[in-house]
């Protein structure tokens, strides 16, 4: 049996206690690390589990899926992913794997950022599309989602971004002579996010993310050090969330009274907040 | 410490660790129970955590929440919710009036089904706002969850239907008699959905829930009961999906090749199956 397990969003106590003893029978444990993190590492997963985890690399979980695979049509093996199974598409690939190979696959849910972010106080079914924004580099910008968040923007749905993690990536100058050394992680922060969005906002000037925008700065969520403040894109802009992960809401404008009073515990200024949800909010 | 504690989507094993230690140390526990159903009752849930579980209808928490807040600035309280503890309001009406009566409060998140929707194969971020869809009565059919439909159509987004749940309703006649005399609890079908959504789109011909237009019926997500059937509305329509929760996706234009491999293998019929999504789907 394949257990596809997820781990939630904190430390190895947010696994359930069915995932825990699906772990306890496996024979052998797989994290996959390059979607998400867990505020812990697996060293404190192995001894929580008492048994050896194997870091699995997109390289491995892409490339080499059928060493993952391999007896689990006669023993089990776990593959933990942080959050929940059906984040990330790779994940997919792997089930779709293992259908192919009849190996019976097993998913136990947990908590992801797509329904925990209710945690910032905005109800989920107002949510439209959930977007990615990238790490713009010199010579790279790209902007595409900028009209998915104008889709959400136009329906009046508030939009969950979530942000660019560069985890095992090398430099072009290593691939390039092939050399097998990787860049320290890097995990978008909301600082970096909104900067890039008021950029694209200048350059398109459709009105979706002005510096007036409201917007809420979601860090680290379901730990006991989550940081949640709501403020406009400009006030977002110099906010220190601490560490990773972050992750960006863009509040839509049909944004219920209920809603608004919630988050507003959240403002950055609670009283410019009232001001612009009252006059470009809640109607 | 007031704890809102997920159970996430099938049985007592679904509470995370975190949220289990939560219980063993709460000397009052709440069950949540009108906006969804375990596959397992209060009992079993009593039995595992050794303790006494009061279930808390929807009066309870919504015009005596105090009742439940009460002394929790001192002792420790558990409100346990099936799913996330954000997937309905209600929950945040709880957490808003713990906040005003200085409690502290700590959320334990787990599975809702709107992420674990993602094991019907489609990508979480390829969908538009969530509707709930009620029953009708001989004279109440709203159809306003229609327009969100469309909204998502248009842009070619996946759309989740919540079904409707009617658990310790009264009749109008015991109503209006003032009987406390409760309905047995109803939990809306795939099929009773499918049949609505036919209706309306008869009366309103806009193209967006045809006959042959493809969904998804999801029924006990998370349990080892699941089950899963893609096809169009019409092929839906009679498909047995057995006990509750059920839940319906509708499937939007701008489905991947890689999800539409996945869905194929819930097809009903997977050779129809293939030329509608040809035809009107993946690009």
């Amino acid at each position: 049996m394949l257990y596809v397990i997820g781990l939630g969003l904190s430390d190895e106590t947010d696994i359930t206690v069915k995932g825990l003893e699906a772990v306890k029978k496996s024979e052998r444990i797989y994290l996959e690390a390059y979607t998400s993190i867990l505020t812990i590492g697996k060293e404190r997963l192995e001894s929580y589990y008492g048994k050896e985890v194997v870091i699995a690399d997109r390289e491995m979980v892409e490339s080499d899926s059928d060493s993952i695979l391999a007896n689990a049509d006669q023993i089990n093996v776990s593959f933990l992913v942080v959050g929940d199974p059906y984040g990330a598409t790779t994940h997919t690939d792997l089930v779709i794997r293992a259908r192919e190979l009849n190996i019976p696959v097993k998913v136990i849910h947990n908590a992801s950022i797509m329904n925990a972010v209710g945690a910032c106080g905005l109800q989920l079914y107002n949510f439209g599309q959930t977007i990615s924004i990238v790490f713009f580099t010199d010579t790279w910008r790209p902007d595409s989602f900028y009209d998915r968040i104008k889709e959400n923007h136009v329906l009046g749905l508030h939009t969950l971004c979530l942000l660019d993690i560069k985890v095992k990536e090398q430099s072009i100058e290593n691939m390039a002579r092939g050399r097998l050394i990787y860049e320290p992680p890097r995990y978008m922060t909301v600082n970096q996010a909104v900067e890039q969005l008021l950029e694209i906002e200048e350059n398109r000037k459709e009105g979706v993310c002005k510096p007036d925008s409201l917007a809420i700065g979601c860090a680290r969520i379901g730990t006991d050090s989550q940081k949640i403040v709501a403020g406009t894109l400009q006030e977002l802009l110099n906010v220190d969330f601490g560490g990773p992960l972050h992750s960006l809401v863009l509040v839509g404008s049909r944004m219920h009274e209920m809603e608004a009073e919630f988050v507003k515990e959240y403002a950055f200024n609670p009283e410019s907040f009232n001001t612009i949800v009252k006059r470009d909010y809640v109607h």
